[in-house]
């Protein structure tokens, strides 16, 4: 190993975090800063010694750092902070709207190419790993279709929308994939399955004191995009059990894919996640691709980019001929 | 689709007739001619209408070929075949010496290079999307431990290896994963696994009229290399239920990695094939990276490539921005 890529990290929350840990995991990375709104006194870092500062001070780190991962949300912090920040470093992000994409691409485009950077966006795994494999399958089989299911594992949309109820002090939301919807698409039958036949809703829920639980309960099975599709359960559990069991965030999913070849051939592809925290494992997938842009951006690449222009040989610290030799 | 690539086939077993299926899938591909070494007036097409020429004749069409794609054996063909017309044509295979992969890329590439070609080695599934699967997990996950299960499917050599054995007529030899290893690797308990945990070996033979079954059976199981480290299980059946039962060429398998992140959390990556015919689902991958070839091709890039070199978006016939649109 001789030459350490610098990371900085822009956003110290869950996933900030993970991206910290993960980089302890690859020695050829190194953490350079993790840039932060908050006073930079008041951070404490998640592990080991690190430097933090405010974002507004992020210039003076251009020629400290080969690559910025940006661990902001997709709603408020990504559409301003990675165009920006774009414009003086390369980056790497998890924008997640996939009906924005599109245009967030086109402007994060515009600014890495007039900064001389390079963009990689929206990683994590779904946009991300599942996207890649959603492509695979369907250049690989094109007469097929493919499913994505995801869970179990807790929706923070579906979560702020119960807590968001009267008289609901807390609660967690988990999409759960229906388990005989699986198989029939496994089985290769390519249903044509309705949203209430792919995924249930199970709602935890903490109610106020003297809170109507019925009517808590009508709430949130009736409210509309978020359960009214879906066939949704509702538990009431204390505080206590809210902490000791729904504080982790576990997720998942599967890409499958049914197809045919020949003279009606049956072909299954599968992709599938279990993780034990959605956080640390986004953030690893965003570490993998940083090193990436490390090295596209040493050839010389600016603009933006997805998943599907980086060749995988490149998210690996070893070399093409180990590559071959170990792994092909 | 404005332009067609033009495809040519070398080689039509199994696989090549699997290519020329598999083009049939794909609007913007179109068969030029498919090359064999026997008798081009002997020959008859698996699907429609086919131009078949003899492989010394190959440079005759080197205008009007885009990539060919060798459908011929690791042990024999492809060693002297890639090189060979890698020369005049860029080119797509499927060798999966695994040893001898880092040996095969240099000469294929040196011949590429010079014929200014450009040629993609090893792909298929295992060699090709188990690799990427196995690369993939081992980058995002660096700390954990990978697995590949392979199976239910035929294995040649170890059906050749029981033919061999006198007094057997016939025979046939699936691979078979334990489901208690897959189960155990799927838990994240990353066990050390024996090969004769990992994978059992069934037997289906058709006996000459007369033979001793007992010494065939004992034959098999003793035999070093292919079955002495496996359960194995030999059942003896007639022509008939040999040619109704077992002329399918279904295979499949997993590539599992069982990894850890911050502190110890688990996290867990799958991929896996189910396959109804190995040769046409091969086949179709090495028409997907045809593909890619082309496009790279006409970029002007040169040399041997493997499918860790070849980004994803490559292999669909959709655009970069309908990409980023439907799959991202």
């Amino acid at each position: 190993m001789n030459k350490k890529w610098k990371i900085g990290i822009v956003g110290y929350g869950n996933l900030g975090k993970g991206v910290h840990k993960a980089l302890r995991q690859n020695a050829d990375l190194e953490l350079a800063a993790i840039f932060t709104r908050r006073d930079p006194a008041s951070m404490e870092s998640a592990c080991g010694d690190a430097v933090f500062a405010t974002i507004a001070d992020a210039e003076l780190y251009r020629d400290r750092i080969d690559v910025m991962i940006l661990c902001g949300g997709s709603a408020s912090d990504l559409p301003e902070q990675t165009p920006m920040l774009a414009a003086a470093f390369s980056t790497v992000d998890s924008f997640d709207t996939h009906a924005r994409i599109p245009e967030f691409y086109e402007r994060v485009d515009a600014a890495a190419r007039a900064g001389g950077n390079l963009s990689l966006i929206s990683t994590g795994w779904d946009p991300g790993l599942f996207s890649l494999n959603r492509l695979l399958a369907e250049s690989i089989l094109p007469e097929g279709s493919t499913d994505t299911f995801w869970g179990t594992g807790v929706s923070q949309g579906h979560s702020d929308a119960i807590r968001r109820i009267p008289g609901v002090k807390a609660g967690v939301q988990y999409t759960v994939p229906i388990e005989a919807a699986v198989e029939r698409v496994r089985s290769g039958e390519r249903p044509e399955l309705a949203t209430r036949e792919k995924h249930l809703r199970q709602c935890f829920v903490v109610a106020e004191t003297g809170a109507d639980r019925a009517s808590i309960r009508e709430a949130i099975v009736t409210m509309p995009n978020y359960f009214a599709d879906y066939d949704t359960t509702v538990e009431f559990i204390t505080d206590e059990e809210l902490q000791r069991d729904h504080s982790g965030m576990p997720h998942g999913g599967f890409v499958i894919r049914s197809g045919s070849t020949g003279e009606g051939t049956g072909q299954l592809m599968e992709f599938g996640l279990k993780l034990g925290s959605n956080p640390e494992f986004t953030a690893s997938v965003l570490v993998a691709y940083a090193r990436a842009v490390c090295r596209l951006r040493e050839q010389g690449q600016t603009g933006a980019r997805t998943v599907f222009d980086i060749p995988f040989g490149l998210l690996s610290p070893k070399s093409p001929e180990q590559l071959r030799r170990e792994l092909l």
